[in-house]
């Protein structure tokens, strides 16, 4: 892999109005930037305006704490709801990932890490099933076991844990890679607009436990799989991804759980990467994703 | 157009046992009959067995009735829950259609007869507002204007109106192509099986009024259509065929309109060609495909 | 259908440089324009920036004419290698399309046009077979119907035919929608950039006559079709839009042929759309499709 | 993973001719043989007919070997152009997998081994760079590394190194998941029928080498990946899988490599599963995939 050449990632959001492109753009060339990426959207509806733009970094005279704060002011001009940041894609992002007893979400995210396509710091695997531990760490990444009991005092005390291990980290994004244990409301919150998890269907379709069961039994011809921000109520968070796939009379349940596990793969790879490079914007319930 | 061969079609479906597939071929084999296409499926969970087998009409040394005839006796060795069905392609089917005001369904289906792709006796289309009578007379087809008044009344008598000019044409398939009325139960039962309906949605989900709002609102990234048969419950009959198309955040519901449209199009004519081909065999609430 | 809002749209190719974006975006803010819509591309291997924006016509305070004379000298001053156009969605687009015999493309396109769905001036259909005759006319457009001798001289006569029906109408796009004949040279020139065609194949592969008989002898399993300009080189015009649909070994070359009519329909409506809104900008084989 | 129930797979390939099905049926019937799954396919073009059963072990009253010897005399009665195998599936298979430096398609099959998805004996993984190694062997599989020189002779001897080393293991499939190196002629024939290689193209499209930057230059706007069987012809073997990702105008070469990483795993993956479940039979160039 050959290194992408560093940027300066700004995204914003704000009430739309004129002169928005043209007061960033502007306040770009004016420092000579060399816009490598723009991205623009207004919603209709709302009157929401999106921004993303890489910037190559070299083409600055000033680093991206200088950045931030020169951009700060032109931020401020456009109104005092205005939602930005600014990223250096020199620092290296830092992942942590929870999983359950279903490894291959995982052996994907690891496999596609050791062979430099996505270029992150994976701090932890933590699992409440001890069975991922060996590959994960052959591939040189900690994990941690924390056992899940079914009582309530005994789960509270087991996320206790698993926030404390991943807090430490102080992660960019924490991936549900097939979890199975719903997050409390603190720890939604907590991990407000950086938890991801993938759903094993097309949602709002089959939300909740055993969606390949509920799509088996309402006869579907496609099955799908959904890329979400973690919010408090169950798999109704701002969607970033989906895909589906074909099936067919012939598929049993287990068909249709192999047959997904491609479709969630695929559906959390794109929908970390699009977070990890800050190209997932969040208004309301909907995402834009640049 | 060449016109394909004539065929005969016979479909099963019963208890599954040990030696049906040899009871059936060895029946077709016995006459000289030649299998251009066999389909066999179990069902693990229902123990239901399925079969669709066609038959070239010129291999046999009789007609359809004779067939049907000599069928119906190894139909009743497999069992007195055995449904079959045996048919002559060389029968025209008779398709009737149901509109409102939306005409895209209507221009690509009456496109599909008029360029010998659909080969069936249309015999009316059926519209409750009068704007796409010009275009269907011009194809050739008689089309009738029921206005449907708001009132239950009115609505009733539109829908006796309706029943009579349908049931006139004893038709193989009534296609619901975006009717936007909700048949009463006394249609959904006498059209049991027969009447098809395109539903602009990837059911189950968005069942229902203005699903592309529905769509738009919850932030979903793939928008789709769904076929399936009538029943008394709205939205929630045995599903023929589905298929979605990709959107993202720069889609208004006005684009989700029209770009499902095209979903909603091909969706419904596949579903029609699978059941006039006699494909689909119904289980509960599931479909068997061939 | 509701009319959109009156749009200009800017459409804009020049050597990339910093401050591109910013000197366009400071003449539409200037001015008051509100930017709707706006898409910005640079190719990394040529160097080349590519931009394309819709204004409301509304926000100007001006027409049409006076915003490409004002935006003329911005052109200018992006070096003499510019090229640029600006356009009025208020002003109806001019479409002449040709066809053979095989209805679906035009039996779509009418009836895109027929439900508002695709707002052309649709002001002519050639076709060297007299069979699409009356469904065009049903339609209220004009067919003219030009034979096609075998012998050059007679096909060459045909062609200057075709070329005074098509350039009385001065169209924006010239629509092969399954023209089967090979556009001679002179034509190709006086169309470039504005003839349309669609073929049925996943181009590069299976150029020529017959693909589908060439996909079925190499035994692929996907079919596909690709919308391109026409240029004297034989399938190899740049492409506008490609898509794919599944077969399997059960399909014949009649099934191929059948399934791909879908492919092709929605290959050439999207490509045909992408033209008419000005969102294809070509630089030399390539596309650039906002 | 729940062991599926164990099965016999006949798979045949003969001269169409009437009663086939009924004989083979016939057959399988007589001994209480329970048919789980039924394909049946017959080529118009060529006369040949096709099927693939799969018999549940524990309904017939002998072994495998007893139902080879018993079905070789029905394979007889069909003809001795009659090309049929008996396979077991509680026989696991054999796989030796050829890589390269690139490991994305390795690390998928690992990991879908590791998870119980891919139930195989993976005998060995031969590489041409060592950097896959240790992976591999966190994975309990051997690793070898065959460098390959430049020069012609070292190349030949470092093939024959690579022969010894699979044909130890006679496996059931060799898979050259993106090796990049030609297999000499003698190779093609000593594994015809079980050498399956990903190609990073939409076949026949972009056949040989660097086929991303063939797109791109192309400007097509989809990408795809073919698993063929190899051949001596390069790239022209018969295909078994093929599958397509979108791109547009922003993906660079590498971007495409990137994206096309995922379909080359998909397809694969999906090419490999239908060789180890005998789906596939190949009839000259085609194949036929139950």
């Amino acid at each position: 892999m050959t290194t992408p050449e560093r940027r300066f990632v700004i995204s914003l959001g704000c009430p739309d109005r004129t002169g928005i492109v043209a007061r960033i753009a502007s306040f770009i060339a004016e420092w000579g930037g060399w816009i490598v990426e723009a991205g623009y959207h207004t919603d209709p509806d709302t009157g929401w305006f999106f921004t993303r733009q890489e910037v190559r970094a070299d083409s600055l005279p000033f680093e991206v704490d200088e950045l931030r704060t020169r951009f700060a002011s032109v931020a401020r001009e456009l109104g005092d709801r205005t939602e930005w940041r600014v990223r250096d894609t020199g620092e290296r992002r830092r992942v942590v990932v929870l999983v359950s007893r279903e490894g291959h979400c995982l052996h994907d995210l690891l496999g596609r890490v050791a062979s430099g396509e996505l270029d992150v710091d994976l701090r932890a695997v933590i699992g409440n099933h001890p069975n991922l531990g060996p590959i994960t760490e052959a591939h040189g990444v900690p994990f941690h076991h924390v056992p899940f009991p079914k009582d309530p005092a005994g789960k509270a005390e087991a996320f206790g844990r698993v926030r404390e291990l991943v807090d430490q980290h102080d992660p960019n994004v924490v991936v549900l890679a097939r979890f199975m244990q719903v997050l409390p409301p603190e720890l939604c919150e907590a991990w407000a607009g950086r938890a991801l998890n993938i759903h094993h269907s097309f949602l709002p379709s089959f939300a909740g436990a055993r969606p390949y069961h509920q799509a088996y039994e309402r006869g579907v011809k496609l099955i799908g799989a959904t890329c979400h921000y973690v919010t408090a109520e169950l798999d109704a968070g701002p969607i970033v991804e989906q895909d589906v796939i074909r099936i067919d009379h012939a598929d049993t349940v287990p068909d249709m759980v192999r047959k997904g596990r491609d479709i969630e793969k695929l559906v959390l790879a794109r929908g970390l990467r699009s977070h990890l490079e800050d190209r997932v914007l969040v208004h309301g319930k909907r995402t834009v994703v640049f």
